[in-house]
């Protein structure tokens, strides 16, 4: 029996730790063969250069695409997707997959999504049915009707998802591959990691406390990232805790805000701050596990966090409507709200692990359905299940 | 106060005819400024050089954009869009819209939607939430959740609307704007509608009963348009009445439906059959007024067909699941059933109209809506309305 | 010893039998690999669909691209350009190949050239040093300062590089590929040529005497190749003998010809006319071995016509310059003068074999200098020389 | 009568101050109507968003174009050129221009060639018939030819333009503009201009001798400008002296060099030493004027320090075969070589003022010109003059 070919997309530093255990699964299957494309920031020095990770990890690139016009606001981000659908299918008209995954809900993943989908190449989904703000929303639910074949993390998202009327046979609740990093990092031992990815700053100890921040740019509140980091720069400045921060997405704004992070890191060269490009995803996990509290509007603390149990301070619009466990405090872009958010998570201390985006078994599950669902590009909308 | 300037995209001959009436109502409105775009297959020879038409009816082309990268196959479609995607993101910079209206479902306004989307352009939709197959019913789902406001044709169309997530107060159920010219043409004098648009074969009288057919190939069934189009090349010879043929969109398959049909042309030269690139859309809708049946799988014979009572006989997936009224009869890929079809509808004649698609006054409603909608780009995502 | 990789690019119909004999040789040379890329106009329906041409002669396309953005003007040509760029790099990255070996000189030639030259892989150029009129004497000489190694017809385009800068042992004067497949039509029999190729239009024999006609757009007159041609339908509508007319280019202005070819044909549907879309080299070259005259601009009147003694009536700006044997007569647009030029070539009849683009022996010659030239991208403009 | 509208296209820092001097001519040209378009790096932060010097400096921008695709390799290189030809295409469709200008021979300049030549626009070119190395030297002869009107530097300039084959009434021998600048700069007082313009670093004072360092990737070169900057780096290092240092251009290998710099400061954070992105042409040109010694492989070295006197050292391939007056002494990549040129240079000080590359009157000429000249797009290729 011929082996299914399942082209897997890479596109940036997210997409590679919320599919790593799926890419796994699908190599060791025995009904499937791995295509691995890697492109867009994934391929940038500037976002961490995530192909020499993947690379390291041990799996063979099929194809990349250089597909981000430089510019970081919202024209260039419509102009880079247009540029990887045209990319995207030359890659696939080369490679002939059986079957194309997608990953949540970037706006290049939309290039994936059009790219497959106009080529009659049947295409899945991760992390559909999800509610969130910013432009993610809209590209995520567009995805899904674009998408054959779904794998929604919780049965909320799944009803969501027939709602918008997809057909029952095609959702299939997994949970998230990125909870089954998660599951493996309760354990592990951070070792040198604070040393290991380098980045500029102050050293930090594993043997004190410490913050991670993570804050994205909003790319539907576009012009006002730059305002909004300093609220967060502000609050974590009066905690004067040692910090880990990551530097943002490629998205719309993300300069304005590296720009406020460079000149505080200026102005403050004593203040125990260490900057990161970019961690491997078991690392980030580890990361999180440990991690006093997590700041900022990354997806993965109310995501990764629930189950790790890590504290959380989420800022602003960016994960609205996001499901959430107890593990989360809600902040505006106000400093004072920040801060007292961060010294109450401090107080509580980790929560109890909750499994509402996965039980850590994702994987085997994306890669038995992937050999076995009936690949069928006719789609009918259900309307009113 | 400022008026609000209104992007409309016209991307081919089927646009222009569904949005012709709300070109003239946004002109026409105090609260409005137009900024007409042409672009894709309307600006080429091979598909009936639209924007002469445009320019003819009076209207002001504002930015016009090649974005069809030729092969009419799936790959190219694809590569279409990515092309459109980095032009109308151009275009959108320079005119700067306070509100970008896309028309239907073809492939190529996906493009429109991402780059109004991505840009934080306030996006409006015609015919959201119908139905149908090919990679339409993808395509105009996921604008629908790519949109900021909709202006669906019916209330079954809203109710997909909403079950879909869309916030109510983004949806106006306006009728759809073809149906304006449906309505004027239940008075029109055609004229010599048969000599004026040139066109190749047999000269045609509006004295003897004619045929209309129109089918395009279906993307998602690529590779069997010419085999689909033997069939009804079959059945409209056996019928061996007078025969209006429009040549088929730039999808996917068009080239090899265009091949048979020239093929069938060179064998039957004296057979009374008209080939025509592309009618004004008030002359077409005179010209299905007067049909004796349509043929094909157009949706005009169901939508502007249902307003006109035009006997209709449909053929194959294209209209899958698309609401209809009385006129239609359906047929497979099969000659026996399209002729037995096309039979009964002559024996049938005209049918009593049927506002299902809209009551001809779509135009001024949207051009309202437009003018007084909020213009708010969060998009929050309603379950269970 | 590691073969050295050799990528050949056929963009165009024209493009194919100008580099057939390489490719033939390539593919035996012990030292050389052949990687074959098709794309632009050799991939579309409407240009002949050479890549059918290619396979049935039993060639391996390792990689395509559709490049062409259709509109058929000079904004089109220019963007098509661009995209093949686009596309022709990521070609390049995946077969990286040790040299490139781009032909002539039409539009698109020139992205080979960008994408091979920015790259740093070395690039070999057939027909540089030649001159002519049109936007092919610009791109001509701006791939040859693009490139690293040179195979000039003769003597003078040698001259003319050396004068260009061009280091000496970067020259090899080869002759032109096309005359290769000239040499073998000495002795063809046409067999039954005339049907082999369908088209369209009366039949036509060869036991009379016909004119060929391939009138080419001049893209530098853009906007009267219409008027252009009407002089070329008038004298050859004069001259009443048999004739095989070819469909342009995919130029700018292709468009107004091909209007201007169907309607002569809709209106002398008895004149002993045919259209071809494309016959595969060695066919053409047999068919010029046999005409009574050739006909328009194409260059193989001047080239493969002067080794064949064709005799050739050459119309208007586009071979400007190009040096001619003395089987060619020159006419402006003037239906007068064509139709005396053609009458005197008649009355004439074939010419001497002139050796002025060759000796028939331009492949081995290209394959030996690519298997052992030195592969060195530093280059130096020598002044003076 | 109406003015000529003349496009200028500005793509990069260098770009600007090339040219500057002629949008000021342009602009006060009574027959002349200035069109002016800003793409490529000169609208990115990272480059130094040359943008907002234009408008500061009052000038109009008619059109922006975000071409750059993120990588800063020889790839990228390449895709970013083929994007500029498409949007360039459209701006000059929009703008329609009597005559675009492009500057000198930066990679994506040849995008503005190619597109303005193929739509039949008259191209006049900057820099013309000057002998370098790296992919500039192919990129500014493929534009000669591709050109209709020239403004070599200087005679020796403008016979290598005549040796390609230029015709002699389409070449005016202006002068450089770049010089214009520096011709003014003799005068300049510094004033604040260490702290002006920003950057990171130690502070800098103008009344201790000090170096600027300006080094570029060779493009031709790739993989290896990371260990030639290390050579710079060290020698520099060993000078011990005050030092000025612009981060390097947009191209290929410009990221493993920034890498380097961003380490040597990171080990060296005491040292004398300030980065800056970018400074306005003239505050450039007064930097020169007071500089110790330019380090690097700039051409402003070359070009605008023969005239201001400026010692300069040299380094590598990159201006290999340029004119240069007596202010240059070369160096390889090799940090021995490297300081003894510095410390040489620094016992020799300045040099007397030499218009190798023009008299600081080039910008009237241009304008001039561009008023007066045939706009003629048929060029004849002159031999042996």
């Amino acid at each position: 029996m011929n082996k299914r070919k399942v082209c897997i997309i890479v596109a940036s530093r997210a997409n590679y730790g919320r599919i790593k255990s799926v890419l796994h699964a699908v190599n060791e299957h025995p009904g499937l063969e791995l295509q691995l494309v890697v492109e867009a920031s994934a391929l940038l020095y500037r976002y961490g250069s995530i192909i020499e990770n993947i690379q390291r990890d041990g799996f063979t690139v099929d194809a990349t695409a250089y597909t981000i016009v430089e510019g970081e606001n919202p024209t260039t981000m419509a102009k880079s997707t247009g540029l990887a659908i045209i990319e995207l299918t030359s890659v696939f008209e080369r490679l002939k997959p059986d079957v194309v995954l997608t990953v949540a809900d970037r706006f290049e993943t939309l290039a994936t999504a059009v790219a497959a989908s106009y080529m009659n190449i049947p295409l899945a989904h991760t992390q559909g049915g999800e509610l969130t703000g910013s432009i993610d929303e809209s590209v995520r639910h567009a995805i899904t009707k674009l998408s054959h074949v779904h794998f929604p993390s919780n049965d909320r998202a799944a009803a969501i998802l027939s709602a918008m009327g997809e057909e029952p046979w095609r959702i299939f609740v997994t949970g998230c591959p990125a909870i089954d990093l998660a599951a493996q990092a309760i354990t592990c031992d951070p070792g040198d990691l604070f040393v290991k990815y380098g980045g500029t700053g102050q050293p930090l100890s594993w043997d004190e406390p410490f913050l991670v921040v993570l804050q994205h740019p909003v790319t539907t509140e576009y012009g006002n990232s730059g305002k909004q980091i300093e609220q967060t720069l502000e609050a974590v400045s009066n905690i004067a805790m040692q910090t880990a921060w990551f530097w943002p997405n490629v998205d719309a704004g993300s300069d304005d805000i590296s720009k406020r992070l460079r000149m505080f890191r200026e102005r403050n060269t004593l203040f125990p701050l260490h900057f990161y490009r970019n961690f491997s995803p078991e690392d980030y996990a580890c990361l999180l596990n440990k991690a006093a509290c997590l700041v900022g509007n990354s997806s993965s603390g109310i995501r990764e966090g629930a189950y790790l149990g890590t504290p959380v301070v989420n800022i602003g619009s960016r994960q609205r409507s996001r499901q959430r466990g107890g593990n989360v405090i809600d902040a505006g872009y106000d400093a004072q709200a920040i801060e007292a958010g961060i010294r109450s998570q401090l107080a509580n201390g980790r929560y109890p692990s909750d499994h509402l985006y996965g039980d850590g078994k994702a994987a085997p599950r994306i890669a038995d359905a992937l050999a076995t669902v009936e690949l069928n590009i006719t789609k009918q909308f259900i309307h009113g299940q």
